[in-house]
């Protein structure tokens, strides 16, 4: 009896929440700002102008716009970025898009916050190659930011710190939404092609994408090895270990959102797969590491048109044009 | 008689034309376009993509925009430029800012056209350091770029010439207008304060500035030697006279304009001068080194007081901001 009871009841709640097709969309949420941090429209103003300005390098020649160009998807277009002395690294530049959702920066989650990731790049001696206190003293010396600073953060407010929060801010703008796949949820069912529905059908079943790729922003803010071939003068990149020091993590790296996705070729942590169509591929085969691979990966079998369903799904996640307009550097 | 003649004749004449406060005004006149690279919108908008496009160089990592930044006075900020490899070069990159204007373009005038300079540093193994040819396989390979180049330029047009005239065409929208002195000279007198118009009396009289820095963007397009001293890895820079190895050409640099120069610091072909202010006093003690020194070129004779006046008419040269949204590069 206890048995049949429970089995109505669950059979009631099954069927009042089954499955609508609506059921996995989530559009992306209004962007929070931390309280330390509040947003207002100046200093997003005075963060972009940093962003922009070469001179927060050692060269004065490298700006955050330069690896994470918003003409290249907010990333710079290479398989590995390049820092200072015009070198190439070991990862792939994450695109900023929607980075102020992330749980976690860096491709390896070092970084918890976008205020703590800023701060990161500018001083890498392989990066920006920045001292902070040369950066200060070079900043402190532009009447302009020495004004701005004071509006935003109140006096002697140039400091690194608030560097950061400035950058930080203006990232948090940069977000992408009312792709085609937004569209289509809100009623216009002509915004994506029915080889993307099939695709979008795909993604969050027998292609098994969603199981990380999830949430509005496309990221489980998760970690996983899925099986990257080594490239790049990184011969051996233990991504996530490097932090949690955890077997587990040897070879993981962060879930990226998948929102504008189109617009950030090539992918994965070392820019392996030059297309979206490489990308399907290599989940298709099942990654091509197996050591310490995932165990969410595994081939997928899909046909050639479900590859391509796949791929058009994607690109109906492109969001509108992010519009910039250059700032004029103090 | 003959004498008395002449000298009533020359008298009559002379206060005909006499000199009037405005005689020496000239607007920025209408751009125009050459008759093989007529404007048109598409045009620049394709010239402009290729201009933020770092994929233009070898590197993949420097565009048009790393060394002529809007951000900047479409300069670099630098005294020096750097090209490929990060290496500092022996020039200052000059600003885009009216440079449709110029008869001749470089600092030694040795490209005739913008078309001409425009593929330059592309090809230039010390700055953008690419391949021709690569370069046309790449961007025949982005659908967007073919599209774009059949569109404005017909069938089978990528080439490196009409990726020079694009970017020509977008560099002549890149015009200073409006500024305090045209506003000045409208009507408007409060434009410019009371310092800012003697320094121009003294622009085009004491200071005979206007010998070589007139026309309506404040340049004779000529060359002279005026006495900057060597600086960076280039030791001698003999200038035009590599072009035209005319003794009177050594040392000698273009006539920069100066409409918004107060945005393009530093100053000199070699980035010599780091502010207005300094280049006020390098002309008052008559240059720095006196081998084969332009005539032009003499001590002047400034007190603290003509010093300021002129620079404040040089930051009333400022043009109102040339607004630049950031293209999505296909």
């Amino acid at each position: 009896m206890r048995y049949l009871i429970f089995a109505v009841v669950f059979g009631l709640v099954l069927s009042s929440t089954a499955w609508t097709e609506q059921s996995f969309y989530e559009p992306v949420p209004k962007m929070k700002h931390p309280a330390d941090n509040k947003w207002s429209k100046e200093k997003e103003e005075l963060g972009k102008m940093l962003y922009f300005d070469p001179r927060l390098s050692g060269s004065n020649w490298i700006s955050c716009a330069t690896c994470h160009n918003p003409g290249l998807g907010w990333g710079d277009g290479l398989p590995r970025t390049i820092g200072d002395g015009q070198k190439e690294l070991g990862r792939h530049a994450p695109t900023v898009i929607n980075s102020g959702y992330f749980a976690l920066q860096m491709w390896d989650g070092r970084k918890k916050s976008l205020e703590d990731q800023a701060k990161g790049p500018i001083g890498a001696a392989a990066e920006m190659n920045q001292d902070y206190n040369d950066l200060l003293k070079e900043l402190k010396a532009i009447p302009g930011y020495v004004k701005r600073f004071t509006s935003v953060f109140g006096e002697n407010s140039l400091t690194i710190d608030n560097i950061a929060k400035a950058i930080a801010t203006f990232e948090r703008s940069v977000v992408s939404k009312n792709s085609p796949y937004d569209k289509y949820w809100a009623g216009n069912k002509s915004a994506m092609s029915s080889s993307a529905v099939n695709g979008m059908n795909l993604f969050f079943g027998k292609a098994k994408c969603s199981i990380c790729h999830n949430g509005p922003v496309f990221t489980d803010s998760g970690f996983h090895n899925i099986g990257v071939k080594a490239a790049g003068p990184s011969k051996v990149d233990l991504g996530r270990y490097n932090e949690t020091k955890v077997d587990f993590d040897k070879g993981a790296f962060k879930t990226p959102g998948l929102r504008s996705i189109a617009q950030s070729a090539p992918y994965m942590h070392n820019g392996t797969e030059a297309t979206l169509e490489d990308v399907i591929a290599f989940y298709d085969r099942g990654g091509d590491v197996k050591e310490n691979l995932s165990p969410l990966i595994t081939p997928l079998g899909l046909n050639a048109e479900e590859k391509k369903d796949l791929v058009e799904f994607l690109k109906a996640l492109d969001g509108e044009p992010i519009k910039v307009i250059l700032p004029d550097l103090p």
